[in-house]
């Protein structure tokens, strides 16, 4: 019996997580769901869609009592804020996994450049495993403290990863980014970008070149490369409520053939239970994913321009948040990787 | 080990149903999926949602085939080529889950009328029991052909059936239903109507006063009321895939609160694993059932005007046709009602 | 040259009514558009469709300064904040076309108890003309202070006053209005309930039988009919930013077919500009009059129920609010009555 | 007077073609509307957001009638029809307006290449007009046959051109487009992909690096470069009816800041009625131009990267079709080029 809790749990990504835990075959029990808005309110009166599902209460986050009944928290907390809850908890020997950037960035100053603050628990971060079991997956067993990857990060170095490992076929050093997100990416917290009106027929980027994403791709992708990447990064808004499209740009460096490039993907993602390679002349959607765990990625050499394209879709709220947190917790679990995510998406 | 096939397996309400029987935790293996146009092809190639999920391909239908090999068969066609499929099977002892209307309607000449054509089998039609748990439930576990009831009719029957039971609360001579749909409902074939641009930013009724659903309704509410109930019905399109949202309105015949109204159905659904009764001051949405079985209702007595206001939320594919099919299934072979659709509706 | 302001020139209304103001024809000046929390800022930073139109910048509301320049005022304000503006311009001469609820009920006991506020300048009330040009046409061009009806009374008096007017055809104590509104309905300002992820794939009911605009159509159809009528209304959400369709029920009380009801509504609205009565067959949607100040009303005769049904459409921002009153506008000033206003719908 | 007719009348670009000429200051007259489909019925029966502004029925297309009637007619057929409608009329001296692909492309193999068929009227290419008024203006002005250019290629030529003129910049050789649009231009028939539960909540690639409009990009950047441009072209849908929302990476070859490419921008535009440089932080959105003639332009420099950021926003059926259309029919007319297209855009 895993006892597990959530800090911050009336947002999207709790109520995503809540959605797969409560049909998580092991013996997994919802012990904690903390809220400073909501503490004392019933969970189905925030979360209209668990009607009958769940009669717990939110609770006030106290570091002890999460510690006493929970081995597992999720802490769903925006950046900054988590990096204050994360210590208590460890401390007390729970572990933690954190949707926020707070511990996904290796190098401290690039985390405090482009978070503008002062990183509280530094000496935390090197023992943080960066949360994308299909380049870290065995740190990510044992780990005390996951970082849970950004949601474009997860589509575009899913993407990319396969490109970066081999030498001479595209160029390494700058990997083209536009991606394409639904609105549900920015929380549940309304603002005049995320208002309806606002957002219905319309299309537009937004923080181009200047997204916090940026450099937690260019960390993970320049890993894998063992040399420096640097990522030019546009998002855009699409008027839907979930997903990201990604469609990354490359430039060859040597002949490649597209067929060439998909045995490099299959090889690369040959046992990944949540990624799918798809067959020359399909292209992912966002909708084909739509409520599930899966990552579909297309790859297309256009000899023509010497362009390399990739494209890779996922659900933001899914393998872009809650069902990659779920998938690490199965790992540091010992449970199979894909126990309460086994799910179809849905169509239409 | 129950066997089942689905025929006219390349549909939404196809895609939704398989959506469910792969996660469905009893021995249920799917069998044979029949389609005319895709015979030959993956589902996986037609249905992409379920790559990895299935490598099926589709067969051409054959009665003697389909009767080997399965227990139970879904009947996923519409009206009037069904009443061809379904005889054929029955003879052969394969119990039928039928999603059209050609068994729905008790009276032949009602169907005649509203469809326009000559009923083939009409000897089947006593046979077949109307598939609505809530008011069916044993008929249906010995029945041999279900008559799985229509999208509209399932949201208004379920919001009115408790008023019709009971005299002198309502008038139960003349029940108002403005209903309004995702367009999904329309089917998987492209049309003017469904056209995208054709659809966005738009709002429309149609074939008011004269939709198919209307003796459907009639009838399942005469038989409650055991008096005859006619139904004005007015549908509407709107712009969203999934859900169908009902507003019922009665004239009230005799003092009544909405605290009295709620007692009245909460009694009616006390044991239902599938309605949702509100609390006083919620109101359904479509969201909060969005991609379950659920139907939630909300019940409101307005003294002011004389009015009782009934409001009932379905996902049109679940619901509305193929969670409905399914928990019709799971009645017939004895499992739990809820098996494979105990699922939490997604949010957002 | 007719010198017009707009006070609260930061929302939709105040956006679409300079949309239309920009192509009016008459000599017509836009003076002063006041904003208290964007007071300095240029316009087109504000409204950003506006770029290359306008360079004005919002200034801070004086009485004195807008009433030395300005004609014609238009109050884009709240209820409750309205009625504080109105009395300081009329005193200074100005005609004021109020976009708020603040002088539209005639009783004001009954504003009073619908709003929840006391009304602090009661004499004006008796003053103001009900801004529907089709029913007070006379009294506007005369008019100091026009209160601009409400978006869903527009729509639904529209759809019932031809019925009013006449005994024998329809019960008359009693109309059914169900709604649906798009989201711009609820202005500019961000909130859960127009948060895109709630809205988006979401229908449903909200303030049944309890919104503010019912005692309004109340009082304009208890005024055709010589009678007191009652208005059962439930308004709804749409995922979509512009329209709302209502759908209106009543009992029949002698036998009418549809075409005397259609003979009926032709003659009811025969010289008016902006409604359309369309053909037996044809039905209203909210796209055939997108951005436009038509209002399309469809009429229906059900025998079989003993049922009329009549629906209208209208885009709420614009025959709803807008442009609307633009109409008043021109009436006041003797303008040909579709004078910046005579521009076909968008479609797509 | 001039006279126009528009060949194949019942489409989307129609209808929006004729929004615009309805509200057209000069005396321009709509004398014939064909359409095989439709020959015979009121034009509002198919467009029903010209109820009441029109009455004409469309008629079957006839070279000499056309000619006897019309001084310039608008071709709004697929290609390769199109060049089989342009001969005789261009023979019987009517000027004309094709909103095809059949005369964009001055290399006639470059034509038949991308398009897969033979070209009928090759002699016909070199006396077409590329219908961009920002690039052809004074060509455009004496033209007798314009070829009105592609949505895409409108958005990305607009975008890259003042780049594309100055050397030491950007490397000139490969632009990459990365394009998303509204649904609206894939016409007015319904398919599979423009199914509206196919679209809503989905976003996806198509036709990846094998876009017909790619070699009509590089025609026109080619030729202000004075070298070859080769651009890699990925379009994508996005769920909503109208807009085209364009990113365009560069590579730096020399130092630049956004400043200096903005100067570039406001110069290279510096008289242009449809063209909005944005202030540096503003970015374009598919909503401010909604229904509008307008291109919207940000530009960015990446020092970081070494990466030149370019979008633009049109209305896909405005500037780029309809729109535009009528501009250079304003230009071919000696009429002020904003005539009947001086519209704000539509907001919310």
């Amino acid at each position: 019996m895993v006892k597990v809790g959530i800090v911050g749990a009336s947002g999207y990504t709790s109520s995503e997580l809540l959605r797969f835990l409560l049909s998580h075959p092991e013996e997994v029990k919802i012990e904690i769901l903390t809220s400073q808005t909501y503490a004392g309110e019933r969970i189905d009166k925030v979360i209209p869609n668990l009607r009958g599902f769940m009669d717990l209460r939110f609770e006030r986050f106290d570091p002890d009592e999460v510690a006493s009944r929970c081995d597992i928290v999720f802490l769903a907390l925006p950046h900054k804020v988590a990096m204050q809850f994360a210590p208590p908890l460890l401390e007390r020997g729970v572990r933690v996994i954190d949707f926020s950037a707070d511990y996904r960035l290796k190098d401290v100053k690039t985390y405090e450049r482009w978070y503008g603050v002062e990183h509280t628990s530094p000496h935390l971060i090197k023992r943080a495993v960066y949360g994308l079991p299909e380049l870290h997956r065995e740190e990510i067993k044992d780990a005390r403290l996951v970082a849970n990857p950004g949601c474009y990060p997860t589509g575009a170095i899913l993407a990319a990863a396969p490109l970066m490992r081999r030498e001479g076929i595209v160029d390494r050093s700058l990997v083209i980014v536009d991606a394409k997100t639904g609105i549900s990416g920015a929380g549940r917290k309304p603002s005049d970008r995320t208002h309806y009106p606002s957002r219905t027929e319309n299309f537009e980027p937004y923080n181009v070149m200047a997204h916090r994403h940026s450099p937690e791709m260019e960390q993970e992708l320049s890993l894998i490369a063992s040399e420096q990447v640097l990522v030019a990064f546009t998002p855009h808004l699409v008027p839907m409520s979930r997903g990201i499209l990604s469609t990354l740009y490359f430039r060859m460096t040597g002949a490649v053939s597209t067929k060439e490039l998909l045995e490099i993907y299959r090889e690369f993602y040959r046992s990944e239970p949540f990624i799918r390679v798809l067959d020359k002349g399909e292209l992912p959607s966002t909708k084909a994913v739509y409520g599930s765990n899966f990552c579909d990625i297309a790859v297309l050499a256009d000899e023509r321009t010497g362009t390399v394209v990739v494209m890779s879709a996922i659900d933001n709220l899914v393998k872009g948040a809650s069902g990659q947190a779920l998938q690490n917790m199965n790992l540091m679990c010992g449970f199979d990787e894909r126990a309460g995510l086994n799910l179809a998406p849905l169509m239409p």
